[in-house]
């Protein structure tokens, strides 16, 4: 159920999970097929893996659900840091300070100091001249539609997360997509659309579903064959990759050559918010006419403050991050042993995928079982049935094992196919 | 710089503030002209009006603003909640139990058990059977896009919020727009639009920038004619209007007769987030099909605990609602008594307008060096070039006197148009 979706607008149509099908004669929007539908069907075979609610967590790494203590295995706080005693001090500091929320947009008055610091702190760790949030992901993504005029042409990966393809969309201009991290694909759609207007190429770092890596060195090459603009979102890279955790455009040496960095920090920084970085002129513009940064109250004191803190941690402590990819490996390792592709991720995003979703699910409701929680995804939203497992800083080995423990015993008990051979270890991207 | 925006396609390429005018020979999408020009020029008349940082809040309910206090007089925290010790508590609380984020999305991995009471609560308090809780206000607007398959048409009215603008524009639906509450237009617009789609009403409760109010029951009465379904978006009405505060749809007697509201928890909850109530089937249908909702980090603990606290305290302390009505008097009286035409707000919500932006801008800037803190706006964003001035509970007497002197001050220093005659009293809505 997450992420994703085409660019092309005819490709998007049957992705888009809003598809007009309605059942009563037309008259009710409201009455529509779609992923409620599934969702029907998938509990009624015993399989309740959407909105489940969990009660807090356990001091030692694990999480409540009904009452059993179970090893979140799909959360994207991949340092740890949600929870981490600097972060939650921090937090709390802000809301005695500043209150529970800034009640208006940043531009005309919900902006506090610790925007602009967050903002000024962002912008240095990403090497970068400026910065400017949002209050979420979501609405730094959507940004990108004020980059594109009428006479624009986007250009986007086909995986891309929904948030980049609903901000291209947004915007006047053409929006075109190419196949899945193919630099080639992209050379030959820029030639093809010619013209007066500016291009832009979109695409995600690290992918979310699937845990692959954009070949973002290609894609700038190849963007400058057109003077293309390049905007990679981090989201899922950000505190992962690259020497000082920068991400992708750290690791790829693209730091200077990035025409905008998306950050989420609902991911490793363990907050909640959206950053765009790159070039003055580039931030400034987006913060004065994007419609999803002009129009929404701005993220909030504490959100702010934890986010603040947690950049702190992950610079401070950098061994997080050497965990973190620890614990990644030992995953890819122990599934992949067992028989179980994790290609073609080469991060702690592991996908294991399914021949279609009920089997998923029952391999999901399975894990479940065995305390161990997963993100159950299939088409229109993922490319195919999977689950998606990810560790973070705040497991350790035992936590791992669990998993695999439990990987093991479910398919023990499905008989779901397995590769007959041993896969050989994947090589993890730092 | 707030809000709004037409619904038609072409008159929404007037509006919206993407519009491309590249000025570097149509090479860089980011080089576009925008409101960053317009916030140049005015800065460079010493007008300083956006994205200003206050640095916390006085016990006497002023903030600080390059350390001075000054009267906060453009906020959206209308009850006064968002620093009320109740609110800070439970927020400080569920930081605590729950950390500073739940770092992934609602349906996969993202639900704590304080999302599903904060649902159960605002659907019981709206007069709802169940609600959707959506990371912000903004994007509780973009989910309608889910309710708009391509057979179907939405109609909103011309001065909607940016973000039902835009929910409506992302849907594969037609987008129509009516003019300005006006129940009559909309007749005309349905009837015209006959189709085998389902039809979509949406309109804002209270109007953002200038505080008037929708005809509802009118437009409700007009929808039923052509079956179409009526949203209303009550941002700035929840907690202000109706006997119970629970907005406009209680005013207008429409609780069992509304197809969703929704309500953004920025303004009176004083927290961050948003929600879309209705019927189970509705929420259900959007909840688990609109991108906005699926694709994003959920709400914050935080975030989530402060909305619940700050329910509780609107349900237990109707006097604040009391206060903000007889402050919110106060300024429309004395502002009209002044000669300032404060049409056509009925709510605590006043505009006061002027010939041109840079006429505003400089009023603007009178009033804060005076010590208070409006909202400059102007076309594109608004109708016309305005001051948006806002009381709240959190003030008191001697703050809107702070306000009035203020302007009559500036007003005679820059020798501002008013009326020769002081305006009859405005008879505000409940």
């Amino acid at each position: 159920m997450t992420t994703t979706g085409s660019n092309d607008k005819a490709d998007e149509m049957a992705s888009v999970p809003t598809e007009s099908t309605t059942s009563h004669g037309g008259a009710d929007p409201f009455a529509k097929n779609g992923l409620h539908d599934i969702e029907a069907v998938l509990k009624s075979r015993g399989v309740d893996a959407f909105y489940r609610a969990v009660q807090g967590w356990t001091e030692d790494g694990y999480a409540l659900l009904d009452g059993r203590k179970v090893v979140m295995a799909g959360s994207n706080d991949y340092l740890g840091l949600s929870r981490h005693p600097r972060v939650l001090a921090a937090a709390v500091e802000a809301i005695g300070r500043y209150g529970a929320s800034v009640s208006g947009s940043r531009a005309l008055n919900g902006t506090i100091e610790l925007h602009e610091t967050l903002e000024a702190r962002l912008a240095r760790f990403l090497g970068q001249e400026a910065a400017a949030l949002a209050t979420t992901g979501f609405q730094a993504g959507l940004a990108l539609s004020a980059a594109l005029g009428r006479d624009d042409v986007a250009f986007g990966d086909i995986r891309n997360h929904a948030s980049l393809v609903d901000g291209m969309r947004m915007g006047l201009g053409t929006v075109r997509s190419y196949r899945h991290r193919d630099p080639d694909h992209l050379r030959q759609r820029l030639r093809a659309a010619a013209g007066p207007g500016g291009r832009l190429v979109v695409t995600d770092g690290v992918f979310s579903m699937e845990g692959d890596v954009a070949p973002l060195r290609a894609l700038r090459e190849v963007a400058d064959e057109s003077g293309a603009r390049l905007i990679v979102d981090s989201a899922h890279d950000f505190g992962v990759l690259g020497r000082s955790g920068a991400g992708l455009t750290e690791s790829a040496g693209l730091t200077d050559r990035i025409d905008l960095i998306i950050v989420t920090m609902s991911k490793a920084l363990g907050s909640t918010g959206g950053v765009i970085a790159g070039p003055a002129a580039n931030v400034r513009q987006l913060r004065y006419n994007a419609r999803s940064l002009l129009f929404s109250a701005a993220l909030p004191p504490a959100s702010t403050a934890a986010a603040l803190a947690a950049l702190d941690v992950l610079e401070a402590e950098p061994e997080r991050r050497d965990r973190l990819h620890r614990l990644g490996r030992l995953l890819h390792d122990g599934l992949r042993a067992m028989g179980f592709d994790t290609r073609p991720s080469t991060t702690p995003i592991v996908p294991v995928t399914f021949p279609d979703v009920p089997t998923a699910g029952a391999f999901w409701a399975g894990l479940c079982e065995a305390g161990v929680i997963t993100n159950l995804s299939g088409p229109p939203a993922a490319k195919r049935a999977m689950l998606r497992v990810t560790v973070t800083a705040a497991h350790d080995t035992p936590h791992v094992e669990h998993v695999l423990r439990a990987f093991s015993a479910v398919a023990d008990r499905l008989g779901t196919p397995r590769a007959d051979e041993p896969l050989p270890p994947v090589e993890l991207t730092r």
